[in-house]
């Protein structure tokens, strides 16, 4: 189940980039759970890693590739989080890069590699190598749709889109996919996303990119208020677009940026509409703060709170609930009376208590609708933020009860 | 359905309370919603309110006719909240406060209102006013049971007790009742709790000893995070039992503390167990922090993460969810591999990774008890907090998105 609708655009191939996907039988019998992408030399590569104080094997080793030099490959598995696991979960994860390298050329330590899945087992590396030949020959261009859809967990639906712009006279391209659906949070939303460009982009320039395009999509979602152990965001730029590499000062900058922004904010829309459970998209968006940490905080206050989330799975305009939600997060000196909320246009608390022309027909009627939006004044400032959830169902539940069984 | 057991004690009379019921139709036909406490003259009350910005109408003008002088009645209707209802909601509070001194005798600001159910309409002000004559006439020492049920709202079942203890040679009676399911976290967890006692405390002391007696109990629990408009918990001492006055410095004042400490924990611990949904009764315990700040921070992101929760509900010791819990807690330099987590005495993790002895059949065997303690060690310093809540279900989401239906 979906909230929405996720549109299955075109993916464009990112020259520079080839990407091959293999069946590891890690979770899953039957179904390509193992990706590996290729990235041409020169590739530039920039990454943010989640904040968890646990992060896995995975994550510490990438982070450490990384930083040590140019990148070769990137590989993929889902199943299996290799988080928890402790010593023995380094090596496995360095054992898996060793394996790429011996069959595909340069070094362990130009691999990063990513796992996603339970957590606590011991990554079947043996199985990975097994697999790691299909990946490789498999490799191609085309394979963006093929990696979207081998990287999936307990998502129900592939998230990938391309967008084009024109940097100094040429088109670049910029695809990406994403996956992840439960364990969801701020400072890093995604669980995986991987987002690479034909554009030629410094290295510098590339991360601050990355972090500005994520401000405003993976780090403004939530489904369950859990961050993952796992989190990556990885964008790469080939440059084989030609031309002279994108600086912050550069004119086409804002160009790069914006779509790079595009592409982030359609991928976490995506992560958020097949949210574990998902039957209703839920845009909360906070105005007239003091500052943008207030909003925030209420603005996530809303987004998590399990009777909100429970109200709106049952399209009951319980809007009591949402009122003390924003009660609750903690803005000092919040004056009830100056509060406004609004659900998708329809004024439902003015001045802290019910709005006048309110009527529970109306407002079930406007709960009915799949995409909500919470519209929250708090008249205050000028300061603003949004969060994008889903409601909290049964089969939330029912899939988190049972993801082990 | 209840997690575990809550033991159905005698109730005792506490000299000096008179309590009746009267069923007003608020919510539900044919049940008692109205509850009148009756209090001697002389009795000191002590009261902690919801710290919500959105506080309801009664919680407002119960706190400003506390400080204005001593108190004659408490009235507790269920079924309706009379929150983010505006001045009309402080005017209906008021006329019952007015009703309740036209009938029962005193002043209109001798009584203290207190409201729980729905938020955001309206209360049947005329309908509470038909129902006090029966509230009235049924006035007697012996009401504690009626009324504890007459309270409830999600409650499945009645939580109510009594203790006694010995003070200056003569035997003094505590005699508490709770209600509260949902919309349940600290800071005032309770949604509604009224204790009374007979011995003789200053009104000074008998704040501090609620205070401190509070946060060990109601203070922390979690059953989803959310914070009502209306928690509020009453202690009232009528001083029947005679002698002098206990204040902070009296021989007798640890004797007070530990008999109303046991009260309040009773009944804390039986919202958890009633918790909305709830088939498992969860102890956060976390210790050896550097703080108790920090323990606290990391019992509460453990209790609330939804993917404990579920996994709990399915007896699933999927372990590594709550090691991302800890992880993401926010505790500053937390090292890993100096973190021990124990389940019901199993020990799962330590040193960051799965304890070399542990099997998954153990875990599983720990998990399926209704009672669990997750024991969490940080490895950091002496501090110690501790956190009780309930496992997500079902019936959580069931009980929630079908509240108003």
């Amino acid at each position: 189940m979906v909230a929405g609708v996720i549109p299955q655009t075109p993916l464009l191939p990112v020259p520079g980039v080839l990407i091959g996907v293999g069946a590891a039988g890690i979770k899953h019998a039957d179904r390509n759970d193992l990706t590996l992408f290729q990235l041409a030399a020169g590739t530039e590569v920039a990454a943010v890693f989640t904040r968890n104080a646990f992060c896995a094997a995975p994550v510490q080793l990438a982070r450490k590739h990384l930083a040590a030099g140019p990148v070769g490959h990137l590989l993929v598995n889902s199943g299996n989080a290799n988080a928890g696991t402790g010593p023995a979960g380094l090596e496995d994860a360095q054992a898996t890069c060793a394996a790429v390298a011996a069959l595909a050329g340069g070094e362990a330590r130009a691999v990063l590699p990513f796992s996603t899945g339970v957590i606590g087992q011991r990554l079947p590396v043996d199985k990975i190598r097994r697999a790691l030949p299909q990946a490789v020959a498999s490799l191609s261009p085309a394979g963006w749709g093929d990696a979207a859809r081998a990287i999936m967990t307990t998502d129900t639906t592939p998230k990938a889109t391309s967008r084009t712009c024109a940097i100094a006279g040429r088109t670049v391209t910029v695809t990406g996919i994403a996956k992840g659906a439960g364990m969801i949070r701020p400072d890093l939303a995604t669980l995986l996303s991987f987002i690479a460009t034909d554009a030629p982009v410094a290295r510098e320039f590339l991360q601050t990119a990355l972090e500005r395009a994520m401000a405003r999509s993976f780090n403004c979602i939530t489904v369950d208020g859990d961050t993952s152990t796992n989190d990556a965001c990885v964008l790469m730029a080939t440059g084989r677009a030609g031309g002279a590499s994108i600086t912050a000062g550069s004119p086409e900058a804002a160009a790069f940026q914006d779509t790079l922004n595009a592409v982030c904010r359609f991928l976490a829309e995506a992560v958020v509409r097949d949210g574990e459970g998902a039957t209703k998209f839920i845009r909360v968006l906070v105005e007239q703060g003091g500052s943008v940490d207030e909003c925030r905080q209420v603005a996530y206050a809303v987004a998590e709170s399990p009777l909100v989330k429970t109200a709106c799975y049952a399209s009951d305009a319980n809007w009591g609930r949402i009122l003390a939600a924003v009660g609750r997060a903690g803005v000092r000196d919040l004056s009830i009376d100056r509060v406004d909320i609004s659900l998708n246009g329809v004024a439902i608390v003015t001045g802290g208590g019910v709005a006048p022309a309110y009527t529970e027909t109306e407002g079930q009627q406007a709960m009915r609708a799949t995409d909500l939006e919470i519209h929250i004044t708090l008249g205050r400032g000028a300061a603003r933020s949004e969060v994008m959830t889903c409601d909290l169902s049964l089969d939330y539940v029912r899939i988190n009860a049972e993801y082990r069984t």
